[in-house]
């Protein structure tokens, strides 16, 4: 079926000169750095913002109101579904995103939950057919109740039994459906407070539990990427997987380093006290960069504020680590964006995807003519050229000591002088671009 | 010699109802779970704050004025520790800590700096005879301008080299001194922006250090611990070491994990946007926990504010986790704190130090309490009592299989229904005791 | 009626040495510093996160099942009423506080949402014949969807004129039920955006609305305070009444400075960035100290946690300046914090609020102590001690002239020499009592 | 005198198309709105970042290099003041500003250090032929020992007088140089512990004081603005002048709204919790919009950075609600910026300053083109177009009740609707300018 939400509303054009609703600087087929715009971005829209969330707030309920509320049967599940692939089709999107839970209602048993989920997803098949790509799956394992208490990480094992259904139905799912990725975001694997919580076997429940998520995705021979989505705290007052570092942590302890990879989002990364490139940057070095969700979180509120990117000299920062480290891969560029609450009109839903989708590709494009320019990575290279030479790669070799280069350093009497950092210019260059 | 400078104060006695000055709470022989609380709490003096430090602050300078300012020459230096052990001597304390640059003015080369130290060395060796123990020493690399852009994460590499030799002569020293620890607090090791960094280079130089500072311990047949001190930020915009979370990573990453442990501070955890307890925690889950800086950093702050510690049931949970992970081994309690720069009279300096000292014995007194009375772990036992049957442990054990589980759980339709997680029972359980 | 929610629980008697349920600490009758207990802490429970809140956060859904949710028709909101009354007797509260959102179900109009709520208010007035009194009343303009855009400072002057209507419905039931006080918290009064908003307009109409607040107030001959609540954010972006100073400033600016007073909450307090007792302390010298909400705000988390308050120093702190201040007058100590969610019991919401009183009583008797003692005021007035003089008081008088202070600052070549601010002394006093 | 420091380097000219140092945006003859953009930004250099810092940080000393340091004679004054002015004349800023410590040694008396700012402001004076003028003059008493009890709000009576001499000193020359403004900055008026601590106290102080320095500046006729630099804290735990809207309380409070106004830093505002075109939008509505001090803070950093602007949609904002407030007026566009303190190069200092008056022009450009097209404004109208009616304008006059409002809305049975306040659609439309 086709949704009339949108009222039939054509696909935006790209049309720089536009007064209306057109993309103004994402042109899909525009060659950047030798692939198109749509390569590298690789856009996805998520279900849950758009189609599932109905403004409440912790303090107010119920702003918007989509004809397929409350969405608590098969039909308004399907009803929301022709919403979602017709505004997918609007913005020319090739990926989407979503949780189980956005998709279908739950059922009354775990296996009736599962097999909406199966229905769905065959109603998604047929959608599909023209239209975009599952960027990744996921289940959402803290909404319910059932979850209060964390999910692979439960106090109690019948949760954690539980997951394991849901996440091998919600991976079956993406498999079926040619996701590229699948997804856990630790929502509440995590705690309120240390009185009540083990954290070494809580920890050692999670580790578990992931490594039989991958061996499950080699059994299915599933061939997408595992990513752990980095959050530091909200719900719950910690979350485990704090930011990149402390995922990277916890996949060496775990022996996952190279199995599994990270989905990094800017206002988690923010809420962990990082920049976005920051986290897209230690990612890189660790070699787990696995895919983005694109946001933006108010630096001065104190929770999740999921806004649409507006800033385009943050994201072309954010573009360039990308780029350097590779850019993409299997991963894409998914808003996890949600509309404000007073935004209560089906166009808003539309514009601001339309405007994020453009932040962002002048984000890249200035990103990438600062690549072309080369002027950055001259300067960084010309910063750390002492490294090249023989006596310093030695330092860093095996065999080297302490007790050797303290004796060098000593007959030497070096007396090493600094050098100016030079990061206004570095900023003022990063400007001529952005 | 003895200094003169507080007035030949005597020691302060433990006397629980004195109006002066005297200690309330911790009595050094006191038996507290089968240790003395001098055992238990093996608390530290730091040299920097109490004896180096002038006042300053970013708005305004020198407001102390102590007769061995401004500690520029040797005699100066002698007089410095002449004052720094007739402090101990009046608090009692059974350790002290110290840079190289806190005790000895720096040389006009780096041989003269390391003679320096080393004959600074044998006047502390006599001081040390009646006096208290090296808790750990450790190299200032991060005040000298040389050290501006990072210590072993230098682009220059003769300031890694510089470095080598300066932490073989603090750690000689240490040895010498029968220090307990040699600890490593990357101060500069980060950055100030990433658009002149090479984020995944200076790793590598880090993690190269370290090893290398790790085959000289065992070189030297030094049988302490060497810690690293875990901060986010401050000075530099973004710090390697952000947190235990982050140092475990590290370590795993460059196989030092049996090797090197952290030594946790209170205001650099709160400052990462964790509790003390938490890092404690944690660190004691990876096994890596060796020695706390004991101070307060004013939540609303954020920049290091060094405060000495005056809440006693923030202070007791923290030592609950330390006693829960089996105590403080070599480490110690130190008090990486300082008096706010209105405090001005040698008795602050002396007064500070008692109240943060009884606040630790209150502390430490009550989560002993918490821990015979085993309320807390008795709660914390039967939340997950549930994982003690042979079908939840199977789950953790080889073998299991996320498919297995799954069907399992389908089989049943489990259907987990939630219990209550009692936090503010447990924390009024808490407020019994503190 | 009667509820059976509790059980038919004993009120909690005051016991010591109790094993089981008990106040340890807060004793109603005992005098503190000539009035009892009861008489300084003026407790209140508070309707809306005991009787409303169903548990839900932004991540998840309701925890909480209790007998007379959904609360949607009249006969469920007396229900409700029951166990909410019968919860104030087992706690022994002399008060309570509600909106009129919280007791009874909207109407599907204007008028009907009145009647339902005098409706309800003439239950309460059977209910209240042997029970606690009322502390202050409120109305709810946040929540409703009509509110998204703020309540007297909405853009749609419809919005103003309703919640005229439903401010004197709620002032009048307060009046009728005897409420010592009437709140406004401004929860939507602020912006998302400025983008958007004409701050200036907003502002005006604010302060014509609260105007005509304290007009109705003196119209029907209510006594009680006016009260402001501030917090700096959460919901909106930024709230108009930030903090204690901004709400001054604000009333001074339409000259009603007289007439409204303030409801501070520690955990808003926190939110802007200021201690619970700076936020007393400003309203002391301002002389708009109304009431308090006692709670706390996790101060890592950014935002409104709503904890019950546990850490006594803290508190104490806050009721010495309270008892500094004169007392709390009409004013309460309302608790304004919620279970955790996970807390699902009945018991959970006794025992919480339990331990929350004992917190506050302990403090009030440290706090009463430190002030029976006077050592903290003899060394502040120490410290002033200079401006007793003649000629100090002389510059702070009128026709004192900034020339003619310097001229003879001049002449008297001043040399001011600093004194020592003594924090840590001062802290380690403060420890004696807490 | 003319300096050497730079090399003889020449003015730096405006040249989009250049490679080297130039302005590619500030062309300060350019008409935007009917101004130049000199006329409209009035850029000013600050004197203590750039000539005095030494580049020390809390964990690190001097790192700068500077020919007049120490500058502990009045020859290096004089030598400082030459480079200062010879980059003026680089930069081709029409204003300068300075505290008296920052221009000339402290003397040994009070009346040594009056006579030696007097002499300086002799050589000031020659050097301002030419040259540019001065934006404000301020005393600095938080940085000498002195004042770190506060300075007006000291408990020292003889401080208050000391800083009377001081401020008229300042004053003078301010007056005497033909300075716009004059600047209170009270970097320690507030407190470091409540516990020693007088507030209400305290607030008189700093009112009288305040009082006298404008009954001063009627006296000799000054007819520049009187300046209050809001921030929050830093140095001290709490500072009175918090944000603009406790400082409007603060003036309203002592009768003073009308003869002083605001200096508002960008870094101040953040670290308030507020955005700058918050803090100037509240100082608009207040009617006390006296002048900007541009930086950035970094979001992440709770301390004061004082970088250099780099982000042109945030300074775009500002430079709008500006331009909606009718411009600077007397005040300016000064840099109270310091480079990072690796940055050691004299080049370093001139390079920041373009890039910033860059980021400040495309602001500016920016603001007058939305300005100019006016969709936002139109926007912004249409939200509120309901208050135009007369009905509506009623309730906002003087004879309207609330009784009558309700009464009105009850017989109406308004149920007003919400519409959507297109957030992303108005951020969306911004990017299309910046």
């Amino acid at each position: 079926m086709t949704s009339t939400y949108f009222n039939g509303m054509e696909a935006v054009p790209f049309d720089p000169d536009s007064d209306g609703l057109a993309f103004r600087h994402y042109n899909p087929s525009e060659i950047v750095m030798g692939k198109t715009m749509a390569e590298h971005l690789r856009f996805a829209v998520c279900y849950w913002h758009n189609f599932v969330w109905e403004g409440n707030d912790p303090f107010g309920g119920q702003t918007f109101e989509r004809p397929w509320f409350p969405a608590d049967t098969m039909d308004l599940a399907r009803a929301k579904a022709d919403a979602a692939f017709e505004m997918f089709r609007i913005l020319g999107v090739p990926f989407y995103c979503f949780h189980d839970h956005d998709v279908r209602p739950e059922g009354d048993s775990l296996t009736e939950s599962r097999d909406r989920l199966n229905e769905i997803a065959d109603y998604f098949e047929q959608k599909m057919e023209n239209g975009p790509k599952l960027l990744w799956g996921t289940a959402n394992m803290f909404s319910n109740r059932r979850y209060m208490a964390g999910a692979s990480t439960n106090p109690d094992p019948d949760v954690f039994a539980y997951c394991a259904s849901t996440v091998r139905t919600c991976m079956d799912v993406t498999h079926r459906l040619g996701g590229e990725n699948y997804v856990l975001w630790g929502g509440r694997e995590g705690y309120e407070t240390l009185l009540n919580t083990d954290l070494s076997r809580e920890l050692e429940q999670m580790g578990r539990f992931l490594s039989m998520v991958v061996d499950y995705k080699h059994k299915i021979g599933f061939t997408g990427e595992i990513l752990i989505e980095p959050k530091p705290q909200e719900p719950t007052k910690h979350q485990y997987d704090y930011d990149v570092a402390t995922v990277y942590g916890f996949l060496k302890r775990f022996g996952l380093e190279n199995e599994v990879k990270v989905n990094i989002e800017q206002g988690h990364a923010i809420l962990a006290g990082h920049s976005f490139e920051h986290e897209i940057a230690m990612a890189t070095a660790f070699g787990i960069l696995g895919s983005i969700d694109m946001n933006r979180n108010d630096y001065q509120s104190g929770w999740d504020t999921d806004q649409f990117p507006n800033n385009v000299p943050e994201v072309a920062l954010a573009y360039y680590e990308i780029l350097k480290g590779g850019g993409l891969g299997k991963g894409g560029t998914n808003f996890d964006a949600k509309l404000r609450r007073q935004s209560l009109d089906a166009e808003d839903l539309i514009a601001s995807h339309v405007g994020a989708m453009d932040v962002c590709a002048r984000g890249l494009k200035a990103a990438a003519a600062m690549l072309e320019d080369g002027g950055l990575e001259a300067a960084r290279d010309a910063r750390y050229a002492g490294w090249a030479t023989a006596d310093a790669q030695a330092m860093l070799a095996d065999g080297a000591t302490l007790d050797g280069i303290a004796d060098r350093a000593e007959t030497a009497e070096l007396d090493p002088q600094p050098v100016s950092g030079q990061q206004e210019k570095l900023e003022n260059w990063v400007n001529r671009f952005v």
